[in-house]
């Protein structure tokens, strides 16, 4: 462990949970000196083990230092947390995942009390966190203050994205990614179950599988093209017809292996009305703004 | 161009749509000499001046030669076009994308008539055909002396895996393939929904969005490994319990931002079913199994 020297801000840590003990180790491999509380006190006591201080309270962790990061449950639990504490002059980095209001609202009420905010949302699973080569980020959003004061602190843990003065930017980048992520492990269950009972290697269908998937993804940048010039070229329009003539063979493969189309349907129920629309009148909309209703 | 050798297997195809005119395409610029056939016939007149002979019919076409490869639009178009064909002796590659269960009929149906047959899924588009570095490939299936014999020839438009003697095999990896990508594509789709109303410009998104999705890509192993020893870890239990109970922050985001949750709440019900399952009593049972009742 690198000793801590006082040219490096102290950081004080609310949250030791798993993604809130990573992040303060990080800290502390640094040289950074930091003072943790968690509402559980013993999982602070491999950490203070580690040289962390402890805090009796949250409200003594925060008087502690002038770079408060909070890393709880959800947004609820950060209004519990810091409702005693002296936010004035403090700097706020909120590390909790939340939607894009709670994050507006926090932010709102963190400068009632004086404080700048930064909220944050952490691309990494814990073990990403401390690794600049496992390629993990945070969004932040909020206060540019207060990320320029803060910046080669906030890089320790993981690198870092300035999504914009919004408070609720980092939410909102965090969630879509997380959303376009769920989507790809539903589409990966569905497939895995189509050849659960069949004579199928799991690990070599994996490998398929992530090929494939790698090799698809650069339609991505196809979808933002089409948002970008507002509508859809022919090409499109044939291969979406294409597409919802195929929906079937999908359909009756699942019911031949089994599985249930659930995960599989909505996206077909969708591709149907966008065909219906284009083949009807009135102007036709992409997929992506017929889920915008 | 490759002035056509005798030394290389004639092709005969059936079928000029988007598909097979590019498969056509190249086996003529590798030097196989083609006898095509088409529904509609003007769709042959561009491959007749690149050097392609064109049939009257479709069992004039099949007479022409020992390889006869189908690619139309589904199975119920194979059977008419193969109606009145004398299929003796012949080797019938289907490279039509069908269901596992029209793949076995079909080639139970080819062999009657004295044929041997492959069948094939396409894990590429038109433009990947003919060109190796793309990396397109077909999934095959079925009688492996046939694939064996024409290996070279079936290597020309795009890679070759030869996924077992089951004729439905290749279907199935097809379909379980393409399920994961429509999976995929519903979550991107949701997550430029997510960002359509803000001030978040499509590309730059896109890219971030790319990133994301290939760094969590090897999650899938994941769910291999899961399946193979027939079980969950004590920690996946606990991360299923974390990403259920972050379930409302997707769906509260999705409310703000006025987009439909439709694409997302089908994989997050699954979730929940599988949670409450291991909280229950009784085995557990992982994602996958959940989908098959
Ligand atoms: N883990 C990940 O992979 C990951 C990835 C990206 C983002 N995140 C986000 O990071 C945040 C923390 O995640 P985590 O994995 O560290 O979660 P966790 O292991 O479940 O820890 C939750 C933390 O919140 C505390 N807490 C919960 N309710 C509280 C309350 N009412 N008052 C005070 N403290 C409370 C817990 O304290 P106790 O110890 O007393 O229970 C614990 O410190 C979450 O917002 C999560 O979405 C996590
Ligand atoms: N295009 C792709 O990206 C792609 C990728 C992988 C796999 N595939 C598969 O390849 C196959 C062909 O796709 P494609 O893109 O070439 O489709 P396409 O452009 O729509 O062409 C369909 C072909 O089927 C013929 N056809 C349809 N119904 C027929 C019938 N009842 N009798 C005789 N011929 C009939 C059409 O003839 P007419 O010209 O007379 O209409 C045409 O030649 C499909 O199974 C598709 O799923 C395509």
């Amino acid at each position: 462990m690198t000793p801590h020297t006082d040219d490096k801000t102290p950081v004080t840590l609310l949250g030791l949970g798993a993604m809130g003990t990573a992040l303060a180790r990080a800290w502390l491999a640094a040289g950074h000196s930091a003072t943790v509380w968690n509402r559980t006190p013993a999982r602070a006591d491999a950490l203070a083990a580690e040289g962390a201080r402890t805090a009796d309270s949250a409200a003594a962790a925060v008087a502690a230092g002038p770079l408060v990061v909070v890393c709880l449950l959800d947004d609820a639990s950060v209004g519990e947390v810091l409702a005693d504490a002296d936010l004035a002059g403090k700097d706020v980095v909120n590390l909790t995942t939340c939607t894009p209001g709670q994050a507006r609202t926090r932010a709102a009420w963190a400068r009632e009390r004086g404080a700048r905010y930064l909220d944050g949302g952490i691309m990494a699973v814990p073990p990403m966190i401390g690794q600049p080569e496992a390629g993990g980020y945070v969004f932040y959003s909020g206060s540019c203050e207060l990320f320029d004061r803060h910046r080669e602190v906030l890089a320790v843990p993981a690198g870092t994205a300035y999504a914009g003065a919004d408070p609720g930017s980092a939410a909102l980048h965090d969630v879509a990614l997380l959303s376009a992520m769920y989507g790809m492990f539903a589409g990966v269950t569905h497939a895995f179950a189509l050849i659960r009972r069949e004579d199928v290697d799991p690990a070599e269908f994996a490998g398929l599988l992530a090929d494939w998937l790698t090799a698809m993804i650069p339609m991505v940048h196809g979808v933002a093209a089409e948002l970008g010039v507002g509508g859809e070229s022919e090409e499109d329009a044939s291969s979406l017809a294409m597409q919802v003539a195929g929906t079937p063979t999908f359909l009756d493969t699942a019911r031949q292996q089994g599985v249930s189309p659930e995960l599989l349907t909505p996206y077909f129920e969708l591709m149907r009305r966008c065909l219906a629309e284009r083949t009807g009148e009135g102007a036709p909309r992409s997929m992506v703004d017929l889920l915008l209703g």
